[in-house]
């Protein structure tokens, strides 16, 4: 502490205008306020990539945005009237208002235990349970209390952006392992096996998929997990689309297959419950024989900063878990998969588009085979076209670390969906160009 | 990145249960899993001092806590029916639940800017306005974009333990300057400059102030503005009890009184609407000239962090915040008004106990000669043999980095207060010994 020389600098603080001597120059000199390395590098990398592109849609189509990650934009998927009657009994009961465990309610927490057993053999304890301010905040904290500048966690490729956003501006490295989209976008084990060393903290997976709307594999979730108990390495899991599988194929959580390997599962209602807006998440620790005693402590620190999330709604979570029947979940699920079929049907019929059918979440990934469309650099420049000519916008791959491909959101109302595909099918037969070189090269080789 | 050598270690990916060979070992060895500095380091002072406390209470006297910050805990002051209602209508609207902008519902920064004009001679854009998960979340974030590693920043002593939270896990350092009880806790303003260096990144004052209950005046206001103005120091307002002032002191916003520099003003619902539960806070960014750009760029960044707070209150925010009737605040001023003279008026006639009369918020902060009470060794000891004697539970003055006080909280019915009082007063006579020594002194010199 700089306390020397300095008391005489005031002469009156008492009065109306203190008088100062300006003898001596300690503190800034000028209005030049910086902010902080996290805040300049917490960056939304779609923000930034939607920004750069120079789109103007065609004033004579209506626009459909493919693009939003929020599935109640439309009002095709609403949430059940059981959810909405919980959290207005939870209003009207008064009861609510006041500042919550910085945990979460303890009903809360039991509810959710009960409602996530699938992911334990062991049970949940309420103890292990931190409610968050949405499922960002889950990632958040697992992030925050488990690794450090110096370290690196593993992100998936294509991979949701938060998780970089979250991470870079810890100065935390970020290695990405790749989904290979010709194995239903299953990790590349080996490439990933590759990148662990002795700073790597954590690995993430998101299971089911944002963007590739894959689902892991039984046999997969093994094979991860072998990799994660030879290197004593442990699982963040975007869980947030859990039960968002299609018909045939199923979710299962990664913590109800290892007795070994801890666990952070990240879940909440945004998705299945479709109340993204209500910023009410969750972290469930799997802690496997004491792995993480500090980790948990840090999560109950890192719970003092903000205090967790709305207490009306965490009033309403038991209601709201145990009494959404299974029918409303099935009617979502079953738009999702039409849609899906739909989507994929239309698109698989394009020339340079390469679309990958999902098996749950709600978004398809879509191969662009720019080198067919010679007009466009790249799968920005594609998808920018698309609005400016059709008034069709998908995000880029870019936006998820993988160039050539577009991310389509599969929750809009169904005729929008037919008409956006049919739209990219004008755009995409406008554009495409058989590459001459390679008919060429295929003549040659018939012919000898 | 480490690649080499490794893929030959992953003999089988696709099969139930894969080989390793071991032959490289290059991440962990052990399950021994850390946390990080920042999860360690971030720790609520207060729980800490609570749980290393030895309680007991007195099983034939109901406890009654003057602990408790949350002022819904008795029921005696309750959210207005405007505000129930604002909610309600925002519930069954469905019309609020999906993703709010990152920096909140435009409606309600508009609102939250319409409620907040007094803060400010020039107009307040809804792009200065931030909704926050709390108004712990608005604080976070606005020490996030201004301070970081290496650098310090100002917090007031006696002061609210969050700040302290906030800031330690950063490696940010805390220079405490003194609220000086004698002067109605006014700033020690030549303590405060002298500390203030280069790497000073801003002053954070609290107004009206928890734990001091005390109000500041325009004068000493201005006062600290000429510091900052000098030092180029940014303020970071901890307003959230604004308006909270009894009869005869008046609430001036630091921003309000200058031109020249800079204010984040931290505030929201949570204590004058009465429903610190909903997690709903918010920042005004007083720039002054441009000069805090970056920082602005910068907190826009950390909203994309975990994307603000819940929208159902976010939709309730306009009606809430122009339906609300002056009476219903002024019902709850007399309340606290009333119940701060009643415990002044008991405690002032303890031997060995200074209360300091409060002029706003909800707190009162009680001096304890502790000399006066030998049998105990400091304000924790005090605190705790009077929940284990009268069963009346007062936080300790280190709570706040500030000894041999203890904060009573204004906000519990006035019976159970007046109740408290007495114990208190039992308490204090029981264990009140007169120092002897001064008795003498005075006599000795009364005789010479």
């Amino acid at each position: 502490m700089v306390t020397s020389g300095t008391e005489s600098n005031l002469i009156a603080n008492t009065t109306n205008s203190a008088t100062y001597l300006s003898n001596t120059v300690k503190g800034r000199t000028s209005w030049n306020i910086k902010t902080t390395t996290l805040a300049k590098k917490t960056i939304n990398r779609i923000r930034g990539i939607v920004e750069s592109l120079k789109i103007s849609p065609n004033p004579e189509k209506p626009m459909i945005p493919l693009t939003i990650g929020d599935p109640t934009t439309f009002g095709n998927l609403k949430a059940s009237s059981e959810t909405m009657k919980a959290v207005m009994e939870a209003v009207e009961s008064g009861k609510y208002n006041g500042y919550a465990h910085s945990q979460g309610h303890e009903a809360a927490r039991r509810a959710i235990a009960k409602y996530s057993a699938h992911q334990s053999s062991e049970e949940i304890k309420t103890e292990n349970i931190f409610i968050t301010s949405g499922c960002s905040s889950a990632l958040e904290y697992c992030i925050l209390a488990l690794a450090e500048r110096g370290q690196n966690v593993l992100l998936p490729r294509p991979g949701f952006c938060l998780y970089q956003t979250l991470v870079e501006g810890l100065n935390i490295e970020v290695r990405y392992y790749d989904l290979l989209p010709e194995k239903q976008w299953q990790a590349d084990l080996q490439q990933l096996e590759s990148m662990i060393d002795e700073n790597t903290a954590a690995l993430l997976i998101n299971n089911p998929s944002n963007p590739c709307g894959s689902v892991f594999s039984k046999e997969h979730l093994e094979n991860i997990l072998n990799i994660c108990e030879k290197y004593y390495l442990p699982i963040i899991a975007d869980e947030i689309y859990e039960h968002f599988v299609f018909p045939g194929s199923q979710h299962i959580a990664v913590s109800s297959l290892s007795r070994n390997v801890p666990v952070l599962s990240c879940g909440g209602l945004t998705k299945r419950f479709l109340v993204p807006g209500w910023r009410t998440g969750w972290i469930i620790v799997h802690d496997r024989g004491n792995r993480l005693v500090e980790v948990t402590a840090g999560l109950r620190n890192m719970c003092c900063r903000i205090l967790g999330s709305n207490t009306l709604i965490q009033g309403a979570i038991p209601a709201i878990l145990e009494n959404t029947p299974q029918i409303y979940f099935d009617e979502i699920i079953d738009v999702l998969h039409e849609n899906a079929k739909l989507t994929y049907n239309m698109l698989k019929q394009i020339r340079g588009l390469n679309p990958i059918m999902p098996n749950g979440a709600m978004y398809m990934m879509v191969g662009v085979n720019i080198d067919q469309f010679p007009e466009f650099k790249d799968d920005l420049h594609f998808v920018q076209e698309m609005v400016n000519e059709q008034s069709v916008f998908c995000l880029p791959g870019s936006c998820f670390e993988y160039p050539n491909y577009m991310r389509i959101v599969l929750t809009v109302p169904r005729e929008m969906l037919e008409e956006a595909c049919s739209r990219i099918t004008q755009f995409c037969e406008a554009h495409y160009k058989v590459d001459n070189s390679i008919i060429e090269s295929n003549l040659l080789n018939e012919t000898y």
